[in-house]
């Protein structure tokens, strides 16, 4: 019985012209990666696992693809234990799982796994950098586009296995690194033809002074979240959350301009400054993105729009200073197409300590759907053949593939139809295939071509036909 | 306490100067694909384990890596049974275990494991096309130059995750694809740099007509495998091996004319034509090689040399029809760097019946080590910046980071020290990271260059510093 074949929930196979459109955007984004100093390395598709475990909180635990110990992993020298509960363990359901019992599963689980896939190009690039600190020129800038594995839930436009395309540095707390990854930002997108993207812009720093000015250093994510619920639910619907939350009115009448937080980013920045005065972090905040957005718009941006905007808090966790995030222009329902952001000790987890790094990532999938919507692939890309020779049997055949062997030494691509069936089938065969010239016939050095969109027949020889 | 960062077993990190060369050389390739027809598709990496086990043989289903499934694998619907002697598997070292142990060990593994990586491309490839038969117009013509992953015993330059780089045509039996994937392989190595590799052709049908004629149907193998140490331990040596595996005295003489076979491939073919008068198989094998051979020449390769080889078995379980192997120019110790064949029932294992393909499939990392030994990378691949910036403090930074923008805008690989560290180590840096030039001082538009490999010194505007 042959078997009934299938792909694993939550992955994808990628056809010629989605891989073309893929290669294509990749190709902008190394392009201007390189034109800006960025370096590419690749790292291996798994790592121990100690090396990811840990580094992305519990849910991010449970979501990294763990790679069973190969060989009989219950019979070499590091046996493998089992749970000592076992028995009780499978006696139970998902639902009641006790903690105690997670652990024991957890200790199996790394017990018969010491392999991990990649879950995000951060952590690996760190680990690179430890492992290489003596042979790097620091500041080291480098760019990685290489595929993640998430088991999370598949959804419409997520998969479980995807590219992350990253530019970051490390080593260097320079603003300058900041200045430029808004400008690489912009010229990417610029490149794609997407004009109108927004590179919006905070720092962990203002939101930390926020917090210390008004008290509430605890309730952090708590004040942003509801914050930047403003063009939804309005001033009184904010109001109302963040009291909810247990922020004081006394508070909310300090950030009051927050709620009115609009201008030019430098109207911006000096409402900031009056309303985070008392708050050295937050001064420190509000200098770092004066420094940088004063320096964009000095150096001048290509399309995107640069939008100071306190309510960002995208990866509050981690990120120390800037905080990127790049919405699609307006009119595109699609969520962040980018995002970063500066973190103070990146490689500390692996032991190397006060290295700061700074980077940005780009979505490529949602890229890709974007430029699809709104139709700016340019027509040229594909990878599809430009010429199909007919073939007319063996004597044709020959001369035809003497042609054809010169045209792709011209760096033409170029193919035989491979058996001499009917002239309908190979014409059918060059249409399904978005063949755009058909060659029907030779005489010596003259060639019948048919443009199959337009009807038009050429009568041409070899050098017309390379430059076709 | 900080982790101590490594590298699983059998894995690596490639630094910007491996990407940048390999990169090179998929360049290459994927030009030359696409001239001849082919286009790209990229599968995921992980496969349901069932596409994967039992396609590449015992030893090949164990040096599968396979997945742990996510969440609590003990816990959900489809709870996993463990062996029923458990305890008596635990007792057991992993010399002393039974057949028995090792099938309930295999059960167990297959329960808590449903998803496996990529072992190589072919047959992910072919459950590609079954599932998309309706779409693809045939012959389909695909490459794929993706990672793939084996649990083998690592050694010097054999990885656990590496690069596979194929070319393959299915739906049909047209020996012009044969033709074209030996000037395809011509065509790379040509544009590679790489003269004198030799290119070795047989057949499946001559082996199975050498077999069939001395009555060792059988001893195909063992035949196959003697017969190839000519070379080194000579006609008698051969022959004692042969008589040893039980091929006899007789067919040893009607055999004779392949110990002494060489001269043109012309002269091979007539020599074997003799040879295999009484094999019907045998004589479509000639027919087959007489047709791919006489077409490549007739048309002409660039550098490579085509040679018929009839001790060569590469693929025996599955190639019907010709077999390829590509050996690097004489002086180069190094195994093959390309090999493919055809076989005639590619999909049927996922129920498609009667589609023949042919393949090539090229070795990234050997034809990378070949290209290092011989210097045949051109030094002009590099992904380093052409030009470093000093920062001479803050106000000429911002003239520099003007000077930056625009050198990028035009394409040029440009970067600013993001510093006003002392000039010495700004220059330093430079050095490490081959940085060919610096600008050290910038007066309106009159940009102070020095060439470090020279130490020659420039006075050029900004026009000129795009060209340089």
């Amino acid at each position: 019985m042959a078997q009934k074949p299938g792909l694993p929930t939550g992955t994808r196979d990628l056809s010629p012209a989605e891989v073309a459109k893929r290669n294509y955007i990749m190709s902008v984004m190394r392009h201007h990666f390189e034109c800006f100093g960025y370096q590419p390395i690749e790292t291996p598709s798994f790592e121990n696992a100690s090396t990811l475990m840990g580094k992305y909180g519990e849910e991010g635990d449970r979501l990294i693809f763990k790679i069973l110990n190969s060989g009989n992993y219950f019979y070499d020298k590091n046996r493998v234990e089992l749970p000592e509960s076992l028995d009780a363990l499978l006696s139970n359901s998902a639902e009641t799982i006790t903690l105690e019992q997670r652990i024991e599963l957890n200790r199996f689980t790394a017990k018969i796994s010491d392999k991990a896939l990649r879950y995000d190009l951060t952590v690996p690039f760190a680990r690179y950098v430890v492992m290489n600190q003596n042979a790097l020129a620091f500041p080291f800038k480098r760019y990685q586009m290489q595929p993640v594995w998430r088991a999370d839930k598949p959804q419409k436009g997520r998969y479980r296995e995807f590219y992350q395309c990253d530019a970051d540095v490390v080593g260097s707390t320079s603003l300058w690194q900041e200045v430029e990854l808004v400008q690489l930002y912009d010229a990417v997108f610029a490149e794609l033809g997407l004009n109108g993207v927004t590179i919006k812009i905070n720092n962990r720093k203002i939101l930390s002074g926020i917090a210390e000015v008004i008290g509430a250093s605890d309730k952090l994510i708590d004040f942003t979240v509801a914050l930047d619920k403003l063009d939804k639910i309005g001033e009184d619907g904010v109001k109302k959350e963040m009291l909810e939350k247990g922020i004081s009115e006394a508070a909310l009448t300090l950030v009051q301009p927050l709620f009115s937080f609009t201008g030019s980013t430098t109207e911006k920045l000096t409402q900031l400054e009056q309303l985070l005065a008392q708050s050295e972090e937050g001064m420190k905040g509000v200098e770092e993105l004066r420094f940088i957005t004063e320096q964009v718009l000095q150096l001048g941006l290509q399309q995107a729009q640069l939008d100071l905007d306190v309510t960002l808090a995208r990866g509050l966790n981690y990120y120390t200073g800037a905080i990127f995030e790049v919405a699609a222009p307006a009119g595109v329902k699609m969520g962040s197409i980018g995002g970063g952001g500066r973190y103070d000790d990146l490689t500390g987890i692996f032991g190397l300590k006060n290295v700061s790094g700074v980077g940005i990532s780009f979505g490529l999938d949602r890229i890709y759907l974007v430029l699809e919507e709104l139709g700016l692939f340019p027509e040229t890309i594909t990878s599809a053949p430009k010429l199909l020779f007919f073939n007319n049997g063996p004597e044709q055949a020959v001369a035809a593939m003497q042609a054809v062997t010169a045209l792709r030494k011209a760096g033409v691509r170029t193919e035989l139809y491979p058996d001499a069936a009917k002239l309908d089938k190979q014409f059918k065969f060059a249409e399904k295939r978005g063949i755009p010239y058909v060659v029907r016939g030779i005489e010596g050095n003259v060639y019948s071509v048919k443009n199959i969109a337009s009807g038009e027949v050429l009568t041409i020889d070899l050098e017309q036909l390379k430059t076709l």
